[in-house]
């Protein structure tokens, strides 16, 4: 991949709706990698006041899913995520890395880490990403259409 | 359980700050399950314009965390959570229902379901959480005060 | 499927080496569906005597991977399987059903549980199969090509 | 951790039975890692010939299960696992690394990684282990006496 490739990338990222709702922004990218903040907001409390599970795991299926769009120009889908939730935390920005660990013919592998400000791990995980070809992105635009 | 502990489980998940944000509702509770909805959220858009995984990894650890909450009165934190994303879905409100599968003497394993308007599958999870003692419940406390 | 289809897939599995190995015995086969038992051998006793989570994770991608097979013709290989273990067990036979959720264009996901002989859950998972195309089949082979 | 302790863990895993039968090995420990070997068995074959997932997930269970035995003498079982599998193998022996990530009060999570010999990634999973106290142990072992 060239710079204007990770560029492109950042770019991308700097405007999605829910990287912006959940204060993610991209740090860094190389080609196989890739590191982000997320700013703490008051609605990531669950109901014992630390940071909701659900949120650390967009955490984690963010950054690899940046790290993904760093490897290939096609359109990813996550298939599937799993986290583990190391230590509870609230009220603290938050560090994530990922990197991919294998990029196949049609399917992407990652890991991620979460740590917090003190260098910490507070949430590992991984993800399986679905890289789609053209005819595969029309079939998934069919969901929206069907709605109207 | 009696229902009072339903009933206070169900107003407890009404004045959570990331249950209102996500616009995620309880629709009802039993001994061991929990149905819940989630209103569609313009910022839960991913950069495909698809709702982001991590949206959905939410949902599912919300409904078993509020399954798992009909059969404990002890404070709960997510262990570890996975989730297979079955269909894309944009612009919609979803449907998700958990059971608590084992309930041990400190873990709990519970499943969740997530479906559209129509009942199609779009994604499916499990989930463990540990069930904190009163003492462990202080430790979790002290991040927070070491923060101060 | 007819139940020819279903005939073969019960036959094939009856000569698979692991399957011999680990007892696994197909009981049942529906459309999208399968059970197995699996006897006690001594050897998958772990280091404190119990079933090895290995051996129970094997049981789970076999029977889910069984199920696969009755909803396509195409070689399946596993993406990813995950496993909860709910309770030990040790020098028990174990039976074991699982059932296909969803089947897309090239990717299968399903769910297993198993049972003790008194019907308690001792594990459950999830597991996703790519389904090949010849083409791909072909390149699996190739590693095995290339050892010689 | 002192070099005794970990000696004793070599020596143990040495002889427990499934080790034995899969062909692994360890090569190497230190405190909070593990690195072992695992040697072609025929009965590793799946219906497609390649080694079945089942296997790999049980040499990833295995060599986190090893790893958390260099940093605890509490007896452990395993919460959960999950397995991405990266490449198909077949006839051939293999290496594994695991890392312990965090060590709790209650909880260790680990990571593993599978090694072709040609260094190649064939999978790689992640393990929640629960550390048990003694009058668990006592619960654990009730289960064989029920059985008599």
């Amino acid at each position: 991949m060239n710079p204007e490739h990770l560029a492109a990338v950042h770019r991308r990222y700097q405007q999605v709706p829910s990287y912006q709702y959940y204060g993610i922004t991209v740090l860094e990218l190389t080609e196989g990698s890739a590191q982000v903040t997320m700013a703490w907001q008051s609605w990531f409390a669950n109901s014992n006041g630390f940071m909701h599970g659900g949120v650390l795991a967009t955490l984690i299926d963010s950054v690899i899913g940046i790290a993904a769009r760093t490897v290939t120009s096609r359109i990813t889908t996550t298939v599937e995520c799993k986290v583990n939730f190391i230590r509870p935390v609230r009220e603290q920005d938050l560090r994530a890395n990922a990197e991919i660990m294998h990029k196949g013919n049609s399917l992407l592998v990652g890991r991620g880490d979460v740590f917090d400000s003190q260098g910490r791990l507070i949430a590992t995980g991984t993800a399986t990403y679905a890289m789609l070809q053209e005819d595969d992105w029309e079939k998934y635009q069919m969901p929206a259409q069907e709605k109207d």
